[in-house]
């Protein structure tokens, strides 16, 4: 497989990269659909602000935005940006703002099969016992030490099982292996804080402005396992994916609601919308 | 700089390796000092631990000594061997560990050039504010989600202090950015549990044993940094740097203690003792 690393197309990385040695970087996986790279603008923010947290100079979007429509074969695929501090030797220590060179990475992945039942008939979730780091300076941003997700994700291989639900060590459910968690209760859309653990998606964000003018309640506090299993609908997002409902979560069955079809509706108004996309 | 990926001399290694993607691997900083390559079984049998608990195969330790003589070209120098996933596609699931094909990835590096008088006057500490990652699943073992040691040793520059102290954000101290932690109080040697956080070093465990042949009554639980201001003599401890007595942390200063003095001695026994070690 070819990836665009720093302009140049190749299968390789420099081994003494930062990425490899400790996971210092970032990423964003961004849906091409139809033509359209989603949410383009709000990747590239939430990329900023990660590569602020993290005190690596922030790519040119512009760049990034060439690189991509190069690499990009069809209408179809997922993008995947990865941002890292660049090359260093052997210690932790990472060069000042102004040594930095960053390396970029783009690669062009095919459009996942998923089942067009998940969308239609909602998926079945399970819990998982891995838990999501508590790290107030690591939470929220999509940054490259993911071995929480990866060891969450091997815990089940039953292909009926869509996905799965992390909580912190502290047992407050904070999200899935790979996607954001909300839920509906008495008239009200939830969602977990993710202020010391867990990754704020980019259609999390849009979900919520959705709830703003949909005029729905929405709360983001702490929620323990029995919150969520008290709610009338739940579902899940991600970049790729959208909205998935969520029809069981182990034994226990949930209608496909309402306001989840609500979401899913403005949710593809905003996939439709101008001003908010690139086009490849 | 060179590197052997597989058996195999080079620079890069591929894009698709979870190393780059997710830190989905584990490492070990092992120090090469006057043809000795130090505490190789412990290194490995650490290396072994969290390869099992991440479900990745275990290396082999015979390939490995033999890829390490290959590449060492003196006497002296840090040898870091890295154990990951091996590559795979987009998507946090890793693979079956039957499938799993791990990639290895040997470096060695110059001995760091560390001031003696680390040794001989003590070391200066500094509080991060940075915290440590909570989380059961990944503590102890030394894998390569180190977002959290990359950020704590960015926060100073100043090279007259030689470490950071880093808590979790429950308020427990926990270790140092690249070294584990001691304090000696009233007779007994401390150091931090590191069940939920933190990695378990090689030296750590060495001093944890000389603490028993002393008679050196231990302690391994939680502590605040008022336990640690509060101690007699503290030190800090990593395989290249062995033991660093700490002679202040921030305003408050602490005596080069003679418990220190008689681990030190007991390290550095160790350290030339037959049957510990393997040669270059």
């Amino acid at each position: 497989m070819e990836y665009l690393v720093n302009g140049v197309l190749t299968s390789h990385l420099p081994c003494g990269d930062r990425a490899i040695q400790y996971g210092d970087g970032l990423f964003e996986t961004i849906a091409v659909c139809n033509g359209r790279i989603e949410f383009w603008q709000r990747h590239m923010q939430r990329l900023a602000a990660g590569c602020e947290r993290l005190a690596i100079p922030a790519p040119d979007a512009t760049q990034l935005l060439a690189e991509a429509r190069t690499l990009l074969k069809g209408d179809n695929g997922v993008l995947k940006i990865i941002i890292s501090r660049g090359q260093g030797g052997r210690g932790y220590r990472p060069a000042t703002l102004a040594e930095t060179q960053p390396t970029r990475m783009l690669a062009c992945y095919p459009w996942p099969d998923h089942p067009a039942a998940n969308l239609t008939q909602g998926v079945v979730l399970r819990y998982c016992t891995t838990h999501t780091t508590l790290n107030p300076a690591l939470a929220g941003i999509k940054h490259l030490n993911r071995l929480e997700q990866v060891l969450a994700r091997g815990e089940w291989h039953d292909s009926a099982i869509a996905e799965g639900v992390m909580s912190d060590m502290n047992g407050n459910i904070i999200e899935g292996t790979m996607s954001n968690l909300f839920f509906v209760r008495a008239g009200q859309l939830h969602t977990p804080d993710l202020s010391n653990s867990g990754v704020a998606g980019i259609i999390r964000a849009v979900i919520m402005e959705l709830a703003g003018r949909l005029s729905l309640p929405l709360q983001c506090q702490c929620y323990s396992r029995d919150d969520l299993e008290s709610a009338d609908e739940i579902f899940v997002t991600n970049s790729v994916i959208g909205i998935w409902p969520v029809c069981q979560i182990e034994k226990r069955s949930y209608p496909l609601g309402e306001i989840t079809h609500q979401l899913l509706d403005g949710l593809n108004n905003r996939r439709l919308q101008k001003g908010e996309h690139e086009s490849v």
